[in-house]
């Protein structure tokens, strides 16, 4: 991703509209400094009042209480630490958030997200979930992708405003917890190969080999798996795992093939070995002759 | 990638040279019939002899031995299942492949190739090791990835002809145990993104979320791993790793944070769980602090 400043054209569409953000965290920060860049009018609170200088100084509005920040905007967006912070501070103000759209960007998990939807909900309150896939400083850039769910509406009405975040917001559903789901399941996959790539750089240097040598070979193996993720979304969707080409058991023996490669030269497996109980019990269940993506019936069936 | 047949300019350089190709299981015939589509006389042999027709109505010759195949080329490429299986076609060969090169393409360890390579030498013989790191229908492609290391020389002498496999073949050095330790680190982050990606459609599933809902966003991290790749291989060939951002705190809390996730909806988490072994114990260890890349160490370090 290339980090470039939110586009003309994000910026023209979007009538200056009060917004609150409540939470001077990094990301916090980096959503003021977003929809301020936007040029919305942007009021901010934060527990400790020393946080957020350089919000201020770019024109944002220091609000002197939660209460008299959520009151200054009609769209109030809120990300803190986790649920258990965000709760708290949501508790006492949902008087002051009638009437008004709540938009909770706080990472957690989606049963987490869909409680507090029952507490919106309870309240006849008008609520988003979010959640913000990029890191801090690419925030409000036109690459930025930020997932948002739940109320229908009041998405329609701000989207113009929440692609100050990144353009376009992005909306997935009247269920709320679906940010936080997408969000969870997104990262799955990036832990996954996360924790291949460095175990791979590992290996490599045990064999003689250095990171700069293997990276270009790395960024093959990253290029085909897009095709693979779609090919893989429809076996799964359709619950046949017939794949052309390799099946599960040649698969499988290549793991066992690098695993036991690793395990030569000392190093740590565990996650390998982790994949490994994964595609044992899938074959010893009969996917052998299926495609890889067959494992996700033991991975559903649990241990 | 796309499949697109072995480009003019590779077929163009490379005069017409006498191949044999011992071994047609689907990688071997496919190998031939690469060689035979750019023009080389290409004479081939199978222990069970009913093995190879389609190449034979290429053009392929086909020897009455293994001995005879050898005598027919300067150029013999071997691809078996296994190396006891290619240590047995090729240990009474030693006499006949005296002044010839010998290209082993069978799949299998890096101490089993420098095994082979101990072989070859002890008979004097000009031995290059390699591995074909694309599927049977990819190979003879202008974009097949093909790796071979040992005999400098040899791989210069052969190289044009090599191409008729995937242009540019790929030399990787004089120590013959390269291309399977290459293909062994390749393969490792393969499968840790193959795992995880696998994860993330059956946690989205648990979750109400479809394959090809997710896919798109699957292939957004897809494409941020190349330059993640690029730096992490930075960090650890300097062993620093200090990286911007998130640090591997951060980054394990939401490993924890998805295993509990998965955990909750019931899924199998045995790859996470190791991988997470793996956070838990750089943390402890020191690395909290510092980039994702540091957990090396800890995965050098052993269990």
């Amino acid at each position: 991703m290339t980090h470039v400043n939110t586009t003309a054209e994000s910026i023209a569409t979007a009538t200056p509209t009060p917004v609150t953000v409540l939470g001077l965290g990094d990301m916090g920060r980096s959503l003021a400094r977003a929809f301020l860049a936007a040029g919305h009018p942007t009021t901010v609170w934060n527990r400790s009042p020393e946080k957020g200088e350089d919000v201020v100084a770019l024109g944002g509005v220091r609000a002197a209480s939660a209460e008299e920040a959520v009151l200054a905007s009609g769209l109030v967006v809120v990300c803190l630490v986790d649920y258990d912070a965000s709760d708290a501070v949501l508790e006492p103000l949902a008087g002051a958030l009638e009437g008004r759209v709540l938009v909770n960007l706080t990472s957690d998990t989606p049963a987490r997200a869909r409680q507090a939807a029952a507490w919106a909900e309870k309240h006849s309150l008008s609520y988003l979930d979010g959640a913000i896939m990029v890191p801090v400083d690419v925030v409000g850039s036109a690459d930025a992708l930020v997932f948002h769910a739940g109320d229908r509406a009041a998405f329609a009405a701000y989207e113009p405003v929440l692609k100050a975040l990144g353009a376009p917001a992005t909306y997935l559903g009247e269920d709320h917890g679906l940010s936080a789901a997408y969000d969870m399941a997104v990262l799955d996959f990036f832990y996954g190969a996360m924790g291949g790539l460095v175990h791979a750089f590992a290996l490599a240097r045990a064999e003689g080999i250095d990171g700069a040598s293997l990276a270009p070979y790395l960024t093959t193996i990253a290029n085909i798996l897009p095709p693979i993720a779609a090919y893989t979304a429809t076996d799964i969707d359709s619950r046949t795992y017939t794949g052309e080409g390799a099946n599960l058991t040649m698969m499988a023996a290549s793991v066992d093939h690098i695993l036991h490669t690793a395990k030569d030269r000392g190093l740590d497996v565990s996650q390998l070995a982790g994949l490994k109980s994964v595609t044992d019990r899938a074959i010893a269940r009969g996917h052998g002759p299926e495609s890889w993506s067959s494992i996700v019936e033991v991975i559903a069936a649990g241990r």
